[in-house]
């Protein structure tokens, strides 16, 4: 006997409840696409473990040119998207424009630093050069040992986990569909896509497939060889810390640092972004190791080392939460914006650790694409087309 | 309108769910009385962050003569104590004697290894001092900076989570009444303790009361001046690293350590208690902050650094749980065992980070005590007394 299952009708099925397909789903219901958004757990993949920077500058050092170009373009549109975003869910996301402060734990680590600032002067970018002291003065919790900084006032921060919550409301109530399944394969009219098989039997049939779900991606059957981008996982482990009633009651301040601190210790990155109820992300280890998502005692250390190398006072703080996640990372660890070579098929994933500050000019640019038919010149350099290229 | 209130009538009532207050339920509960058990998370306090070491010779060397016997005297009886708990409650408690291999990372760390030795010898007590090579034998996984060790064969573990499980069937078994409430007040009646009121409204009335609450013990109502010892809580953070299909695959074998290992990093002790299953756990911080159970950056950081230092590869283990409980400690830190100044409080907590080690003999202390009126000779260096004369 044949179990009856539902068919939902759309313009478009978005795949992936991140950051980046609730954006995509949100813009596009916004400019009157009916919209579908199918994810069994919305919120729940890379996002979750996200720290939420907003960082294009500091990231610059290791982007090429048309990243940074692409992650400036949606920092600079992340005040308007959040307070749009405010007013459409009713939710705050906590985005703060505080800036950040990148510092090197001795001589060397300065010395990446500068090489850093050179990079992204040669991109238009500024920061300012701080010494020791400076640095201090800006951040009174740093470690007497740091031998100096980078001062990037345009940076911004938000709360990913916020962010999800704000974006599924206002998705919510600009008319998006919101389904709880897992799409296990894409079906394909002639040679169009045309909706998807869900886990739980039922479909969707739409004009456009939106793949959007970051590493998962990559696990949808049915795909036609080289539709979609090369993926891998890139683990990412990080640690939330929070004050406890020991740190309130010493310094009379929920806060022990005022804004996003990247650092250099000893060759290792780490960074602490500060939320405004004092809570302290640090993050993120970067493991190429396969689909796990284990915490492991060695991920905690390095994090917890770095971080007390940078900020001694952390080791006071709660040790609240390691969460563990999977980055989609391509061959060159830019995302992928735009159509696939097949037909309705259009793909946003690889976004590697910038997802968040990558998802308002992804939804714009997508949300234009499907719409219009054809993709804002700002995609061009993250075509689908450089691994098609490359895969012949 | 009153509410009706149940009473609970009883020969003893037992003050505390933890090892050593379910080891007295039992072994007096066998002795033919009827005894009520209160706690209202049985096994939820130190005992659940206890690693079970059971290494009375590793510990001599913080400890007086006295208390070094006594934890021989115990782990002496833990074979049998262990088997009569299997059959009572057919359940396991991961008893296992394997010894302790005792570690210094550095020269100043095996000078006081040696310092150790020395004290225990003189109580006569024996180990076997080891090369840095001779360590590596026994124990492949450790890290090649070891100085050397000492390795004493007698010592043995045991699982508290467990023995509290099984000690809990064993007292059902035998007759225990399992009350889930909070102890808050002590009934007296004339000059004698009579039984207890619990948090719910009921009431246990009863010849004796054991306090063996552990630091608990120090938070209940209606005891009189000097009836209780001084109690302060030291917080103990321990952590629970697990074997993941990776180590499982490189290692072919489950266990990275084959017995107990403590060592002495630059001055700091860690410990890592295997299990059968591979699992292993590292402790444990010793912070005197009050009454605080918050699991911390530092004290994370702390046993993680040191456990890596004595077998690196416990970077590559999950990191499954960290959990932090408050040890009861006296002011000497060794227990106090026997009767009170007021007659029918019975005393049985200040275990500080000896409880499972000290439970066997405790409990069979405190169950002929409670059956013939008086104490074993063994208990006398552990009287209550000797704080009773301080307070004067």
């Amino acid at each position: 006997m044949e179990q009856a299952s539902r068919t939902h009708i759309a313009d478009v099925l978005v795949v992936g409840g991140g950051v980046i397909g609730l954006a995509i789903a949100w813009r596009a219901a916004q400019l009157g696409l009916r919209v579908v958004l199918a994810d069994p757990d919305p919120g729940g993949g890379a996002s979750l473990a996200a720290a939420g920077m907003l960082t294009p500058v500091a990231e610059a050092a290791y982007a090429e040119r048309e990243l940074f170009d692409l992650g400036s373009t949606s920092l600079r549109r992340y005040p308007a998207f959040t307070a749009e975003l405010a007013e459409a869910s009713g939710l705050p996301t906590g985005f703060r424009q505080t800036g950040t402060l990148q510092v090197g734990y001795d001589a060397d680590d300065m010395a990446m630093l500068t090489e850093h600032a050179r990079l992204r002067e040669s991109f238009g970018a500024t920061s300012r050069r701080l010494s020791s002291r400076e640095c201090r003065k800006e951040e009174p919790m740093l470690g007497p040992a740091i031998a100096g900084g980078l001062l990037v006032s345009d940076d911004a921060s938000i709360d990913p986990r916020l962010l999800t919550t704000a974006l599924r409301a206002a998705c919510t109530a600009a008319g998006v569909v919101h389904v709880r399944q897992r799409v296990v394969h894409l079906r394909t009219d002639g040679d169009r896509a045309s909706g998807a098989d869900l886990a739980d039997g039922c479909v969707v049939s739409s004009a456009s497939v939106v793949l959007s779900a970051g590493w998962a991606s990559a696990g949808i059957g049915g795909l036609p060889p080289g539709a979609a981008p090369p993926l891998r996982p890139v683990k990412g482990q990080i640690l939330r810390l929070r004050p406890t009633q020991a740190t309130l009651a010493a310094s009379g301040s929920s806060s022990m640092i005022n804004r996003t601190i990247r650092g250099i210790v000893q060759g290792s990155s780490v960074y602490l972004v500060p939320r405004e109820d004092g809570e302290i992300v640090v993050g993120a280890t970067q493991e190429e190791l396969g689909a796990d998502t284990t915490i492991t005692a060695g991920g905690v250390w390095q994090l917890l080392r770095d971080a007390r190398a940078i900020v001694p006072g952390v080791t006071e703080l709660e040790l609240a939460e390691a969460v563990a996640r999977l980055r989609p990372g391509t061959p060159d660890n830019a995302p992928v914006i735009g159509p696939s070579l097949l037909p309705g098929l259009v793909l946003a994933t690889g976004h590697f650790r910038a997802g968040v500050l990558l998802a308002p000019v992804t939804a714009d640019l997508i949300a234009g694409l499907l719409v219009s038919g054809t993709i804002d010149q700002a995609a061009a350099p993250f075509s689908a087309q450089r691994f098609e290229r490359q895969a012949v």
